[in-house]
């Protein structure tokens, strides 16, 4: 068997591959999902992690609206639906195994469910974590609520 | 049971916490795996995205020469080891529900085995998957097989 992502290893840059070989050879974990990295796509900040199935990284290929699916709710979650804070993609790239995405995405207000503009705030410094950022929104705001 | 987690999202901003209280309630996979993204600390772009256990996370905060959990190998995996190209730690830091870790990292040279400084070269533009750098050493150069 021909290992896609082995060939594309030594593919030539900017060279163009039919996506549907790509996303076949491309290693969805035994639950059908694999790790999306959002990034914003002008600062660079690391807003969040979750996963996609390939359904819904196809309709976020295809729409531009990020969709992720979410484990807990079992279905596919279109960023923002309930929170109102979308993502809108900018790019997509797959890793040199095939296995993980990163995103450049453009996310109105906070990606945070606790109204923090990144999900990644827990500082790890020393003996201590340290609450490193400030909810931009009340989360109670967030998801009408209040 | 308190849900340190849930509780951390309400707490102020700059607080300090004990940092075994968090690692403690930090939700490692069904493997003892947790993701790590590895992220340059002064120009942004994200690298790699690779797994840590708790040995692995704490061996890095204490060195501050990032060891991630080599699945494939079944050990700990001291970045750099056989490719010379390590990974010292600037920051990390656990996101809003503590099932991922972000490390802001300097890097030496590429973080990717195929030579590119980036892991994220397939880009999925339209029908298409592009490679969208070049690898800056020779991966043979790189694992010493030339």
């Amino acid at each position: 068997m021909i290992d896609t992502f082995k060939t594309l290893e030594r593919a030539d840059f900017d060279s163009r591959h039919p996506l549907t070989q790509v996303l076949d050879a491309a290693r969805f974990n035994a639950d059908g999902l694999m790790p999306a990295i959002a990034q914003q796509h002008d600062t660079g900040e690391v807003l969040m992690m979750a996963w996609m199935n390939r359904e819904a990284l196809m309709e976020t290929l295809r729409t531009g609206r990020v969709c992720y699916w979410s484990r807990s709710r079992g279905k596919l979650w279109r960023k923002g639906e309930s929170s109102g804070q979308q993502q809108h993609l900018r790019a997509a790239a797959l890793d040199c195994d095939g296995d993980t995405l990163l995103l450049q995405v453009d996310q109105t207000g906070p990606a945070c469910h606790s109204g923090r503009r990144s999900c990644f705030y827990v500082a790890l410094e020393g003996n201590e974590a340290r609450i490193a950022s400030a909810p931009l929104i009340d989360p109670d705001t967030l998801y009408g609520k209040a």
